[in-house]
């Protein structure tokens, strides 16, 4: 039986263009604040998880784990660079809570960031690129936006979804974005400006029929930082240990187009499905869920898919605010990879992070009330690697 | 407490020059025959780990972990890259032995490549060099050949260790690698022709004084696969498993002249003693060890800072031909990294690979006769991370 695990400190460098940062600094920004908010004393980090999509393709570094834990004075812990395409972070709060649960390690450290904003933007967008299918769409100028706005269209086609209800997600995280101090995008957004009035045209442009400029994430510097330890040992100091209850993980076929029906996040029901089994627990009692927007459409899809929605229902809870901050199931109160950002290897570990503080009731302005309970979906590929988790408050 | 883990399917596509293979085909042909050799029928591989260092730097592809799933028909398996410079396949074992001693999964999948040899020579050494300190090492043109070069002569003014003696293992570990099927280098090498004749000159020149053409190991393409399930389960159908009995793994000083003393390898020494605890096994116990040799001296250092020698008296022994395949402690039976090759994600995973072979009794011309108990040594950067492993005959 796998041991209890808890995250016991939440860090995370601002996101946005951190153009004076390299990437080691602000995985140490991010790592040293968790670090310290873990209050752990003389206790040992015997364990580094880092992960970053594309350092290697972006900066001139290597084995960059290696060099965060020396860095960070915490040489001879064990290190390791996870890369799993925007999941990244996922899949390296996943490897660092096996290790804990295996009780081989009692304490371990992930940070997660990526450094894009130096790269120019027509490289940055070939580089995600080089996570999809390599002859099926790669070689043919498939790109994620483009991926993006097909799964829109088929969407929008298949079961009513209105360019109307993306604008409101981007509304919304954008609102909730302006809680949020981390967060690359901190201005107020309205409906009329990127929708409804005659500027919106201009305000919003067409960037892939039927997606514009507000469905799409920004590309972001910014990095993330949380520390897991066995949950008894996380009891015997510390007031506020956040159980990591349960997590999944699924893989996809990776063609999107060979996929039996597009529009179905496989990966992410799987995944989902495997924590809510783990964690003994449904989504009737999330609380609240950070979800992978880069695009506004997988806000809708994965809710639905995650099981807080029928298929072809969440654009009419957002209609109806259910989703809003103050609603009866919030979503990205950190403002989601919309506005809080999307520094690709640091993604998966923001929402943790993001999480923890909002379990803790240490979310400030965007806190969710009462909330206990919380998920997270952290998506790879065009959904061919998807890593779920779940969170629960434990005092 | 951690679930035992056993070893019970092992691949490898040959090393060498495979310019007309991708490196999905150099994965998929690995894990084929591991998968094929662990004769699992229809039970579920849940989780796959690829090791690559460079697969983004040197191809159109990243997420790779999640294309090997689809191409294996593995899909909603987990799917996870880890980077750990050269030490990236010993890190994959690693988490892939977590995942089943946690009991979160009960099969995982390893499988490491590279594709190295399409590139110049001189960008292959640079992306290598990327992995030494950014501003202490890489920035000023440090190489891993000229790191080598200095350790080498700081190793030969201390201990006494001759350009004979690195010739020595040179000729040995070419010798294993002809018995060796998978070996990128099948050639018979002879102290004369690389040392005391007056042609040694010209067969063996120098590249970094005093480091000599054939003190390197060569660029290789390749690829190596393991398959792990937990022991109960290898037990109910598996006749052969072999036994993760320990690993250990740690970090040391990224920069090699910011060391104590920069000829003691002390991530080799933790990561080692680690091992040994585990395995609750000392280096006496050990039949056949594979070993780092990126650079003829890492054989001598890494076999006296893991504590099979005592310091300063590994070449002692080779003089004596202990660490030949018929000596007392044979080293590097599949030619190792400077013969059998150096495909560097491939190598950690190739080490385990290897040694399932032998612990079997089934590595043909090369097998170490009666071995029960193995060790390996993979390491990262200049030695500042390094993942070791002990491995166990079970039956």
């Amino acid at each position: 039986m796998p041991r209890g695990v808890a995250i016991i400190g939440s860090g995370m460098a601002k996101f946005g263009n951190r153009v004076n940062e390299s990437l080691m600094d602000l995985l140490k920004e991010a790592s040293t604040k968790a670090i310290d908010d873990a209050r752990i004393g003389d206790r040992e980090i015997q364990a580094v998880y880092v992960s970053s999509m594309l350092v290697g393709e972006l900066t001139n570094q290597t084995a960059v784990a290696s060099a965060l834990a020396d860095e960070l004075c915490l040489v001879p812990a064990a290190a390791d660079r996870i890369e799993n395409g925007p999941a990244s972070g996922g899949s390296a709060v996943k490897n660092a809570y096996l290790a804990v649960a295996s009780g081989e390690y009692d304490m371990a450290l992930v940070a997660g960031g990526e450094k894009m904003r130096a790269a120019p933007g027509d490289k940055i967008t070939d580089l995600i690129a080089t996570m999809t299918h390599p002859t099926a769409e790669y070689v043919n100028g498939v790109t994620l936006p483009s991926l993006a706005a097909l799964f829109t269209r088929l969407y929008m086609n298949k079961y009513g979804v209105e360019r109307k209800h993306l604008a409101m997600i981007a509304v919304k995280n954008h609102a909730n974005a302006l809680q949020n101090p981390y967060a690359h995008l901190q201005r107020k957004v309205t409906l009329e400006g990127i929708y409804s009035s005659p500027e919106a045209e201009v305000n919003n442009p067409l960037i892939a029929d039927p997606l514009r400029l507000f469905d799409m994430c920004p590309v972001s510097d910014g990095a993330a930082s949380v520390l897991l330890c066995s949950m008894d040992m996380a009891k015997s100091f510390c007031d506020t240990p956040i159980a990591i209850a349960g997590f999944g993980q699924a893989t996809d076929i990776h063609a999107v187009s060979q996929r039996a029906d597009p529009t179905v996040l496989k990966a992410v029901q799987i995944s989902a499905q495997q924590a809510f089994k783990r964690a003994k627990l449904t989504p009737k009692d999330i609380d609240v869920a950070e979800l992978h927007d880069a695009f506004t459409i997988l806000e809708i899809a994965e809710s639905e898919d995650a099981g807080f929605f029928e298929k072809g229902t969440a654009h009419k809870a957002i209609e109806e605010g259910v989703t809003c901050l103050d609603g009866d199931f919030p979503i990205n109160p950190s403002g989601g990879l919309k506005a809080r950002g999307h520094a690709v290897g640091a993604t998966g570990v923001a929402q943790i992070a993001e999480l923890t503080w909002q379990l803790r009731g240490e979310a400030g302005g965007r806190q969710v009330a009462d909330a206990e309970k919380a998920f997270c979906c952290n998506f790879g590929g065009f959904g061919n690697n998807v890593v779920s988790f779940i969170l629960r408050r434990t005092n």
